[in-house]
């Protein structure tokens, strides 16, 4: 990995903090999909009930810390299941990278780090949906095609 | 719905309870993937560790009373993210039916009921994975083509 004089890495994992909501957080999430302005108190709230399933819920972000500002982000979830000898599947959602720091190679490292995470913890698989534009990205950290994404919205 | 002599439903949705692993459970899974036997203590474990997540993690399943078998389950489990001005999607896991119990839309039976529970708790919308030549009858529960699913096995 890159270091800068030996030092801290510029661009370190770490789980996300309250104080990201100030970092540019939200306005991240807002390139991938809707998001609008959620209040302090609405982020505290939904902060701490993620937060509160430990390991089995985890936000990762990368700060640019030179910007302080939030400029990469995903999240991994482990379902526990009966199949597969009461198994563990991670779930990789919501994977974004700042349209201002794309070539950096953040994506992949977000995502490599949130599989090796999943490994980790004993997930006999790790799994995602993304669009087909997105396939082959995605081919490049490791994953391969397996089924369809279906969706019903309300 | 139909009804027997305008008694209980034959077929009802139910969550599944510990007694289950007794009626064949496991063996239904077992029709979906791999899924050894699992000991008694093993299932009391995974089980109560997906019951304390409530309303977050549920698995449903119907009974055929007279024979006293578990014949079509399926499995429900909520992320709450920041997205979406902090909502809830719905995801669908695990739905099996026993192929003695093919023809009586027991599949769309649990898929639907599923997809409304998600609905009343809140979800803006219901996702689910699924092999290509299940996409029919995915669309005929009101679900739509999304993405595409990526997986990594370890």
């Amino acid at each position: 990995m890159e270091r800068e004089g030996g030092g801290k890495e510029r661009f370190e994992m770490r789980r996300l903090e309250i104080s990201d909501k100030s970092k540019g957080f939200i306005e991240l999430l807002q390139q991938l999909s809707v998001c609008d302005s959620v209040s302090d108190e609405g982020f505290k709230e939904r902060f701490e009930e993620i937060n509160k399933n430990g390991e089995n819920h985890m936000i990762y972000v990368i700060e640019d810390e030179e910007k302080k500002k939030i400029i990469a982000t995903g999240c991994l979830f482990i379902e526990k299941k009966f199949l597969r000898n009461c198994g563990k599947v991670g779930h990789i959602e919501d994977i974004v990278v700042d349209s201002e720091a794309r070539g950096l190679k953040l994506g992949q490292k977000v995502v490599e780090f949130l599989s090796e995470k999943a490994r980790s913890i004993g997930c006999y698989k790790v799994i995602l949906d993304c669009d087909e534009k997105n396939v082959g990205f995605y081919e490049k950290c490791g994953f391969q095609q397996k089924g369809i994404e279906m969706a019903l919205y309300f």
